[in-house]
């Protein structure tokens, strides 16, 4: 035998029991997002390199998937164009299109493409798979799902605080502890030109973002390192010691801040959001995070990021508000508000909590044995009649020693396998086997609803 | 403002109201599939062009859409190679990967990738896009998706009996009506060297599957071109002129292929088949057509081609048996037989007869008409509540004027409409538009749960 095929790296094949788990997941956020009234699009997996290219930095142009022209890719390429070697001009020469790099460009292009069919302020949701010429390494694939909400044409904080809400629902269903930080990026603004570094608010907060990690001694020495002046460096120390809870923080900041017209619009919305959670009950705790500033050149309003108070992942969903997000595509003035949510890590925390619900494992419910040629019209009888009553039910295809088929049923979980031989038949005398326990009932034919209506049903809810 | 920003020709964007009756396809498909035992897989939209190269004949590898190695791709490539411009040799070394162009390779490659894995017979089923660098026209797409279930490991025809009832239940869940046509591969073979032309089976079935179309004496001049002689053209003809009945047919076959081992053999699977048929009740007219030849370098028993009775659009699903589908893997041995659903041509069916209830194309079930800050926390607890009771809905996000908010809620095809203005919270009495009537019910907030449950919910179902 030839050595096994196999997949690029980075690439997943999903089986059976993997995929369960993972639909669990896509559909319990699926329907959390649709309660809310967002609606479906898809936009294909392939976009000109148009689209994409120049919209996730020079490091994200790289990580494109590029699609070979088909046909004669060379065609407008002269010999000189193919010896000089110039990759970038080259690719872009024999490549016109790439695989999405994530959901959110497509949208972007989506609303301009569509915007005459559109009614703002739009709900949308997106589940589908991204790729990228990442390196691959552990929780890093090359291809992957993002689930994506937002809504967009419209700037009420309400939509801020509702995808709060949708964090909150999902991973209640999850059951997973959740702590929501929250941020907002005019008060980082507010930060930097209080600190008198406005030109400097990326060092500022690329060097924050990392204040989890390595505290605040680090980060000093970070930026000071990048040029910051002791005064600027001392400035920032009380938005690094800030403490208390959400309401606190914000007096605090109200103060520091009153002299920046951004700052305190930034904290203006943090304030709306904040009395709008306070109305309601969470299970997740929330954060007013000052360290938190991810996205920086995109968000223009609330950041969130969500972890895991019980898994050390790193962040299982996180978004924000941008105000252009449309512009790029010629579209200005659309608002939009999005977070996305992280399949693979959600899938890695239910696993590790163990919170995933084993029993919805198995997708068969029953299995007939199969007893040969004889036998066979009349369990296709069971089966018609237990497919009738919408219970996932099979006959073992060939007459195999029973040894066999039941091991097959054992090893796809099916709790239920029903014994219909010659004797059986010929007594009206089934048995069932309830493979959790090994033991077996008895019942003649026409038991068989209701038995599975008490016994099989009730757990299919 | 630029030109408005485009997809690659053959790709689609799933707006909201496709989306939700794609999504009813898929859904009705898949909970057929695991009604009967199949489980899902997903295997990567991205595959080692190893994997996919050859397994589509030469017209299939120059449809296939290739993606450009990452980083330095001419590393491998010397100048020579460059300027020879040998496009596939050029193009096999700057690609090594490329999308997947059916399920059927990647399945097999994934059997034998996972062979220690599975238990056999492995019933799955999978649904997945595909991708192929095909010219776009009317209906044929660069992208879309299939939804292929097989059973492979077992070669019962209890099998092929049991896909006849998922394609049955499938289409009389979308209520259209449909003839499903069957052959035997085998009987081709037979029919083939009763006429003399074992050698010429490829061009006999390739003229027979062009019989609906252009009638016999067409068949037969294209036969006399290909050069069979007059024989073998005159002992065709009982075969194309096969009349009655499933079992008429095979009686007239049996006494024409009697000196055909191979067709004797294909006789008996039918006529096991068409036992089996007859012992269970089918909404689809089931017949067995001599001129059905698909795939015929793949199928090695039966061959399922399903047709809607309505709608002249093509085959909307098919298959049929193969024995051999990992040999090309190095797993040799594995019988498997398996149909595909077009999800593409069933929604046009779907819409062209118009099947699709559109009282399901909405995603919202009510709206709360937004009328400002200070009515903004009473219309959050109505949300809440509606939530609570599971009824998709959501507050306008903005306090826009009442004629604009009614107006999406118009377009979204919401139901129902809560007016929850100043004196309505005062005096506790909420105004409810029934937005297909304009009807307007009054009631109070805590009478909104059983109007809920009676009205909406009701509808819910």
């Amino acid at each position: 035998m030839s050595s096994k095929p196999s997949i690029p790296k980075g690439t997943r094949d999903f089986s059976t029991g993997e995929m369960l788990k993972r639909e669990y997941i896509f559909e319990s956020i699926k329907n959390i997002f649709r309660l809310y009234g967002y609606q479906p699009i898809e936009t294909p997996a392939i976009e000109n390199l148009t689209t994409l290219l120049g919209k996730y930095g020079e490091e994200g142009d790289k990580l494109l998937f590029r699609i070979l022209n088909s046909g004669d890719f060379l065609s407008a390429v002269d010999d000189k164009d193919l010896t000089n070697r110039e990759l970038g001009k080259l690719s872009s020469m024999i490549c016109e299109k790439g695989l999405r790099y994530d959901l959110t460009v497509p949208f972007a292009r989506y609303v301009v493409q569509h915007r005459d069919e559109i009614v703002f302020p739009f709900k949308r949701y997106q589940i589908q798979p991204v790729w990228r010429a990442d390196r691959p390494q552990k929780g890093r694939y090359r291809e992957f799902f993002q689930c994506d909400v937002d809504v967009i044409g419209s700037d009420s904080l309400l939509n801020e605080y509702e995808l709060l809400r949708i964090i909150d629902d999902v991973f209640r269903k999850f059951r997973i502890s959740t702590v929501i930080k929250i941020n907002n990026r005019k008060v980082l603004a507010g930060i930097a030109s209080y600190i008198g570094g406005s030109d400097r608010i990326i060092d500022i907060t690329v060097a924050l973002d990392k204040f989890d990690k390595i505290g605040a001694e680090n980060v000093n020495s970070e930026l000071r390192s990048k040029g910051l002046s002791d005064n600027s460096i001392s400035g920032l120390q009380p938005f690094l010691q800030l403490t208390g809870n959400f309401s606190e923080k914000l007096n605090v900041l109200s103060e520091l801040l009153s002299g920046s017209a951004v700052g305190l619009k930034g904290i203006e919305e943090l304030k709306t959001l904040f009395e709008l959670i306070q109305g309601s009950l969470f299970n997740s705790r929330i954060e007013l995070d000052l360290t938190l500033a991810r996205g920086l050149n995109y968000y223009t309003g609330a950041i969130i990021e969500v972890k895991s108070s019980d898994v050390g992942i790193g962040s299982i969903c996180g978004g924000g508000r941008y105000d252009n997000l449309t512009g790029v595509f010629g579209m200005e003035g659309v608002s939009g508000v999005g977070i996305s949510f992280g399949a693979d890590r959600i899938y890695d925390v239910l696993n590790q909590l163990n919170l995933f619900d084993e029993s919805k494992a198995s997708s068969t419910q029953v299995m007939i044995v199969n007893f040969g040629d004889n036998e066979t019209l009349y369990a296709l009888k069971i089966l018609d009649l237990l497919h009738g009553l919408n219970i996932r039910s099979e006959l073992y295809p060939d007459s195999a020693k029973l040894k066999k088929q039941i091991s097959y049923a054992d090893s796809k979980k099916i709790p239920y396998v029903i014994i219909a031989g010659e004797d059986e038949i010929t007594n009206d005398n089934l048995t069932i086997k309830i493979m959790s326990t090994g033991e077996q009932k008895k019942l003649k034919l026409k038991e068989l609803p209701s038995f599975v209506e008490n016994e099989i049903g009730r757990k299919n809810e």
